[in-house]
């Protein structure tokens, strides 16, 4: 995790710890130390990797080792800090697209989708200038919006989901699936044993490796598909890619999104498609945005 | 088209004319006669075939004869009609959505997409009690939502749009194409060289037609994958269901896009899926309460 003091959108001070597997108690106690560590605070901003609700419960957090149940996040890390502190909690991904609506990419712009293709595929939605979270607090989940019916299988079970097809964790289950049904890639060879991280998918996409190319083609094209479907349903002035993955793959990969969804749409539309510029502190600045 | 007097969500007087063919002027000449019908107004709202600026211009009108260019219709309608009247025009779709929010099935709720079924499909959104429009005015196509890449031909030239699995311009044209190949069917036989009305559709899906089962059961998927799609994007807490051919097919048809709907849904959703209770006012229902 990443902690940092944010005046003005600019990124002060910081600490960065690996997030501790041990649960809610462990996580709070950390983050309540590196508060201490980047000069304390009484309004604290956070971007937490799961599902949140308007209290700032984290409901749901798949990621997190040892999370289990609804943790009241905000009102727990508050006890940790002193009690005095304004605490506000969020899903990661709604943070770093606030952060770039804010102090990014969507800075000029009242209605922005941001889609981040990392490890799966998250979304934040900016309607009007404002986050929208929805009644259940379930908008902008993008990654499972349908674009293959019946198609490959993703990690929340369902089927068709743009998430099977531009998630890098997908990507890899994909490419593990093929290369033991007998077809040739090096994504297998340069990861090994280990996680295929993203960096490993842009080096097999650069020397050309036909499976790396083929995934990632397959990739744009759900892209173009859900970005299209948003665009017509909610009509926006700006997309704003960012994640792991996107980083790795370069503007090149946020140019080619773009031309998939460009090619859906009716001639006249006006919407662009462009990379985060916040990057990796996307998050720090959105949390921050969230109590300022 | 159809004008009406309303009071507190209630139809009055009503006047209906086929809408004349001969363009603009004639249009705003008998929009102006069938207010005066019954019993004139100093607000008048309008439910226009065709894409609306906030400023009442109709942008454009594919299915209104005649009509070229943007025609600023608020504006000619107010002078029609002496020059004293406040005058509000927004897409027939998003107007009868409206209706439905205001006093039909959705007025319980602070979000809700009506999806018609028609001889397109059209829709409306309604996020936090506000119908939602978009910088463009573009907002809740959801007929353009894409369900088949690279599927069947839209009417707008785009291909595996909702609308070519949905509208009943499309069913025909599929259903024509299909028979002309050597599939039988009595949809042909019913409609002759007629339209292929709603009520053809409905009768030989009672007749259990094997053509009309295929299309309708491919109609529903389709709604299906798209809601689902919509209701991941926005998070929503309820889908109304009008339209001609919806009004047609009924209930049933209503109850299988639920199903569709919830079958690609978490399980813990509590979206409901219901069908339009106004009917055929909720288009004039919900013009008025656009200028009340």
């Amino acid at each position: 995790m990443l902690v940092a003091s944010i005046k003005g959108g600019e990124v002060g001070k910081t600490a960065k710890q690996p997030t501790p597997t041990g649960g809610p108690d462990d996580v709070i106690a950390m983050i309540a130390r590196l508060v201490e560590e980047v000069g304390g605070g009484h309004r604290i901003g956070i971007g937490a990797p799961g599902q949140v609700d308007r209290h700032g419960v984290v409901t749901e957090a798949p990621n997190l080792s040892s999370w289990e149940g609804p943790v009241p996040l905000a009102e727990r890390v508050a006890a940790a800090v002193g009690g005095k502190a304004t605490v506000r909690v969020d899903n990661d991904v709604n943070v770093a697209v606030l952060g770039e609506h804010r102090h990014g990419a969507a800075r000029h712009v009242d209605n922005a989708l941001g889609v981040w293709v990392g490890t799966g595929v998250g979304g934040g939605l900016i309607l009007d200038g404002e986050p929208r979270r929805g009644p259940a607090g379930m908008a902008a989940e993008i990654g499972h919006m349908v674009v293959h019916p019946g198609g490959r299988r993703c990690g929340c079970g369902f089927d068709g989901h743009l998430e099977a097809y531009a998630g890098r964790g997908r990507l890899e289950v994909e490419a593990r699936r093929r290369h033991a049904a007998g077809e040739a890639t090096m994504l297998v060879k340069l990861a090994g044993d280990e996680r295929m991280r993203s960096g490993t998918f842009a080096k097999a996409l650069d020397a050309g490796d036909n499976m790396a190319v083929d995934l990632i083609d397959q990739a744009v094209t759900a892209l173009g598909v859900a970005l299209a479907s948003a665009q017509n349903l909610v009509d926006l002035d700006l997309i704003v890619v960012g994640g792991g993955l996107a980083e790795k793959l370069g503007p090149t990969f946020v140019g080619r999104i773009e031309q998939a969804v460009r090619a859906l749409l009716w001639p006249g539309s006006s919407l662009r498609v462009v990379p985060s510029t916040l990057g990796d502190d996307a998050g720090v600045i959105g949390a921050a945005t969230m109590v300022s």
